[in-house]
């Protein structure tokens, strides 16, 4: 088994994505990677740490490096040498059987569109991701910021995918699909919203109708489905609130003598806390609908995070979630067809 | 001054609105407050409660309820005798300074308007509220709801909302306008918000510029500006995952007896953090656009969170809210003109 990772991307570069990685080869004995990203630099990032297993850790050189500001178009057309482009290439060579970068998302998303393909009945690739929700499971929500503007029929190909993704990685037999909307009524919701609601409907597809906001985090779904710009700023949001909300616990504990005093009583109790809530092991997004497994790490992970990324990457690969999603995906336009 | 409550609306009816009403009443000696729905209900509820205020506590009768699954036809054409009905009224007739609601808000939106209707360049009423920042204070998002398909207009008339808003009510002298979006760069996002972007950047607004879901907690901006879709679904997210947050705080100090007993000794900063976490505090919507004051109490409101609701239509009426919405309407509309 084999990844490639785009070493360049990401806020911190090589100084998360090259230990990361060798923390992760260490902790599974099954992986190998490849290293994707200007050799010397990776070298001495490499040069940094003790007890590399260079016998499953490889380099990978690329010239050219994607930043954050590239456009699209730079991207794909102007930087064919780049570590993203050539980090997806290796696993249309099927040198690796996923790919990851915390770059520009824009741009990873197009080169790997470009690069490998979109998977047969699916128009648009959509990017999934896992939230944390009330019980101590997840839930899937996608799309979160690959198709801003979306159709009905893009909606359901994304539930479709969700499902595959459920069924390979959670291993529920029937996911549930929540469509995202203003109310759980019908008659609620935009044109678009109401009019993928009935082609969920008459779908084979488990649909439990629409879910609001807040029914997210409860986990009546398994699979919450939205147009890339409503996903996007959800996800954010929600992301802004959950820093502001430990920031908040911290500087309550930190108020005063009597309240820091405190915090150290109850430091095993805080500490527990701040594991259940942190957000870092839910870092790791598929784009989903493409001809290859490619995973995208949040620009701002930490080592710790993006380990947790390279993880998913990992279980995806075990579960066939490709071939999984290729299945799924004949299975329902067979039955819709019929 | 005198604020109509509509005391028949919200999960809790009258077991809500009207403790809420007479602690309000009791607090705040300057308002007077009329008691909206089924008088011999009202009644008893009042007989419940010592030291009501009745010379400042006045029952309005209406013989009708809105429900919640009522639909906004039936609500509109079928329940003219309905609590929200009269409570609207009252401000119409100039017997009330502002109405309140906890109801279903489609139908307290269009009763609001059909009565009220919309002020001189508001094409449609959009409902608006203060969420928390990081630092303190506070944001105010619109439209939540209101209004689920925006055009570009709709949302430069949000900003202008907004801005007179936190004018009035936050003393802010030109408050920054953020256009909630996928990325921070012009070119992000759908046509409308790209389009409304470039309205915004040639009026004499105070735009900041495209925000994204986490700068909402930041306090970048004074105003968040978004269609109602998105708003509402970002609102109710961010309070399910506040909910959540709040439980799993909960449940580590409840774990064993020993996180139970440091949740003894962490008692006051445990009680302060719950305080300053309590969205109760920011319930009270308010529905900007009217020819009048509107205010909207989250439904599930108990009694200390329609209280706030209450305060905040005080609020609203002692800064003259409606007259500076007017006056920075006028403005704004002559300096497009010019």
């Amino acid at each position: 088994m084999r990844i490639a990772i785009d070493c360049m991307g990401g806020d911190f570069g090589l100084d998360v994505t090259v230990p990361a990685s060798v923390n992760f080869a260490n902790d599974y004995g099954d992986v190998d990677l490849l290293l994707v990203g200007v050799e010397p630099l990776i070298k001495s990032a490499l040069n940094l740490i003790d007890g590399v297993p260079f016998n499953r850790v490889h380099i990978v050189h690329s010239d050219e490096v994607v930043t954050m500001s590239d456009t699209i178009d730079v991207a794909l057309r102007k930087k064919k040498k780049s570590s993203m482009y050539i980090a997806v290439q290796e696993v249309k060579k099927c040198n690796a059987d996923a790919c990851i970068s915390a770059g520009n998302t824009g741009a990873w998303m197009a080169i790997s569109r470009y690069i490998l393909k979109t998977l047969d009945g699916i128009d648009r690739p959509a990017i999934a991701a896992f939230l944390p929700i009330q019980n101590g499971g997840v839930t899937a929500m996608l799309d979160l910021g690959a198709n801003v503007d979306c159709s009905a029929n893009n909606l359901l190909q994304f539930s479709i995918m969700g499902t595959a993704l459920l069924q390979a990685v959670e291993y529920i037999k029937d996911p549930s699909i929540g469509l995202l909307n203003v109310g759980s009524e019908v008659i609620k919701g935009n044109e678009i919203v109401k009019e993928a609601s009935n082609l969920l409907l008459s779908s084979p597809l488990n649909f439990y109708g629409n879910i609001e906001g807040n029914d997210i985090f409860k986990g009546i779904v398994n699979v919450v489905v939205c147009d890339g710009f409503v996903g996007n700023i959800v996800l954010k949001s929600v992301e802004g609130i959950a820093k502001m909300f430990s920031g908040v616990v911290r500087e309550e504990f930190q108020r005063n003598w009597f309240s820091l005093l405190t915090s150290f009583i109850a430091n095993s109790t805080l500490k527990r806390l701040k594991n259940r809530l942190d957000n870092r092991r839910y870092n790791g997004a598929s784009l989903l609908g493409l001809r290859g497994i490619v995973f995208k790490s949040h620009g701002s992970a930490d080592v710790k995070s993006f380990y947790f990324a390279l993880k998913r990457s990992r279980e995806a690969i075990i579960n066939n979630l490709l071939a999984r999603t290729i299945d799924k995906l004949s299975q329902i336009n067979q039955l819709l067809r019929s």
